[in-house]
């Protein structure tokens, strides 16, 4: 597993963060990380992962799998694909890209057959406790409601982070919670962390930041704070 | 809550438990019930829904529900929909009409927040777990492959049933575990509940068999010996 | 075929059109159709639809049916259920309940096969022009984001209503076309008629309205006037 | 646009054309085809599909496009992503990809829009006029039923091919119309053009042939005999 506390950033389907600009940002970002002693994971969109894993040091996760083996399935993303991609893991059930139950479930095993890291995505504290019974790396707890906004779910909704934390310790400890949206600046991560969280995932707060750089160093100097 | 152990008999959408076949058979079933001290729920198709529950004394039970709330959501079902018609609870996420799991936790909420019970059928451990982490009345484990076959899951796969029952006791041991798939004799009953199983889900085998009044009375005797 | 000009109206999930309310709003728009010689359509709540039916000389329309036979479908509406309930007709792909292309097409091929009316719903020129090619007996344009609004698609978008009139006509001229999207007073139907339109299909304008009775009248006279 | 005839190899995400061996399988095709004046276009899975671009001369496709712009879209393929890995065009609509009738049309849009070429996939005659009306580039009628068996569809279904070659001729001229569906020999190319088809669609009978190079050839030796 990745060491945690950890960042994990997703450049989603952002027009600033794919192609040419995916390979800066992720240059970028790397440069930050290596001035930290913190694991800081980035999830480009599914097209570019190759690309892009291809060109870094950073893990890399994907942003999504389907729930099938490779086969006749036109379209879909296997757990297979984006290991070859070079991929160490990926998200699941994004609030951008929710899936049925089952299939969550499946595709959370194909991922674990092929050892493949998973962080599934939730919208509230018992969900987070239904996924946690899943057995996934990560939970990342995202109010649908504050991603892409301005206040973090740490600062808006605490009680959804220490809530995420407590169910998932009961239900299987092994989980690591991540919280997510409007995650912005050093206090959500300190925030976050105090929390319980093992660490954040955002997007918009760095990918559409006017200096990526500086915020990226400002994310990790929140983890260094909290420890 | 309806005292259990509990048969539901579903009628899903067969000709032979549709409109005044549906009469029909509620009236035979509901005949068999009054010899036995158990508890038989019945859940006709979604249109009939009303007219059943007007025409029997047995607890009604809806198939599926949507997660929202009254309001411009065209062709969907509500929690206050199947309430009004007469419905003590639903079915959600059957395997023939999965939900993503978000809709899964805000339909048991709008269900409870009305006070009807939730019955969410699941296809394996692992999922019931999940099921049982968001608080519904029953979980109903359900194998996909033995569905509609010949072969009950508590005979074919046992583990499955008698995993369930740990798992909801371990997270959630106010919930209620049924078993469905294969359902057909009186064995089948016997079985589920020395597996720890409150009951059985069942369909074809009492809408598409030759005698429905035996095969309840059979399935009902199969409860008796279980005490 | 239903008589055109034609008057349909949804009643949605809207609490003001469930249960009591459906059977009582259905009464008041029964009595103003009297008074007119235009065809007028409801559409109540798939778990309303029976009772509605049963209790109303106006022709009654299904909000959607899904693609299959009768059979193991649990939670779905077959044509065959809507059509026991006493539906001349059926919604199908509202905006709110968007069905996969395939799935169109066989809903109005099973609808056709029972020797009910369909009425597929679309979001602009071109997605008319496609329905248009699949055949059913009305296609009705709502722009989805006139939907629910004050401004009736006729005022608001003309072209989309005209332009619609035109592509049926040019690819299966047998299809009637209904207009959609904000329709609430007299003026809006005279100029949906005006625009080539076969009648209007509205939901809030009347179901929402503080005076059901007066809008109905209002709507009906629209008719009157534009022949 | 692509010169007519064609013929579209889709790797789908069979094992057998991921990764390395989608590299490898592309260098056969290509090899092929030199020999040949005719167009062959390959569809590698969404992520091999930049590896595999800049890796050949050949016309590449995308398997699928989502109907969004770029933005939050966690998981999702925009046109953007797949023109700027180099592809000339995508698949839609794949009967193992499924969309909904609005966005078929959406994701046409979008991607005429940046000049790539779309080619959606049809189940019958009917669906094929439909399509037809929304102007895609190509119109690969594939009866489901036939996907990955041994018989095609010109010599299973002849009248599906020229039925819908006749109503796009009728609906939209302009379009071109494929055939797809158990293609897998030189026969099969010659039956499809002599029906009017302008190229075949095929996958598992290349990509999972023993001798994809022989396989390769005898399908371009069956559009050769058709001219």
């Amino acid at each position: 597993m990745l060491r945690t506390p950890l960042i994990a950033v997703s450049y989603k389907v952002y027009s600033e963060g794919m192609g040419e600009k995916a390979l800066r940002l992720t240059k970028i970002i790397e440069k930050v990380a290596k001035d930290f002693d913190h694991t800081v994971a980035i999830i480009p969109n599914l097209v570019d992962l190759r690309m892009v894993a291809e060109n870094t040091e950073l893990p890399v996760f994907a942003q999504h799998i389907d729930p099938y083996s490779p086969g006749s399935h036109t379209g879909s993303i296997t757990a297979e694909m984006i290991k070859d991609a070079g991929a160490v893991g990926t998200m699941i059930n994004h609030s951008e890209k929710r899936m049925i139950l089952a299939d969550i479930d499946a595709a959370i095993k194909r991922a674990k057959d092929l050892g493949l890291e998973t962080m599934v995505c939730t919208n509230n504290v018992d969900v987070t406790g239904a996924v946690a019974a899943l057995g996934p790396t990560y939970v990342a707890i995202e109010p649908p409601e504050l991603i892409g906004g301005d206040i973090s779910v740490s600062t808006a909704k605490p009680e959804v982070v220490s809530g995420s934390v407590e169910v998932v310790k009961r239900i299987n400890p092994e989980v690591k919670v991540l919280c997510g949206a409007g995650v912005k600046k050093k206090e959500d991560v300190t925030k976050a962390m105090e929390l319980g969280a093992s660490g954040v995932l955002l997007a918009s707060g760095i990918v559409k930041a006017k200096d990526p750089e500086k915020v990226m160093r400002s994310l990790l100097e929140g983890l260094d704070d909290s420890l």
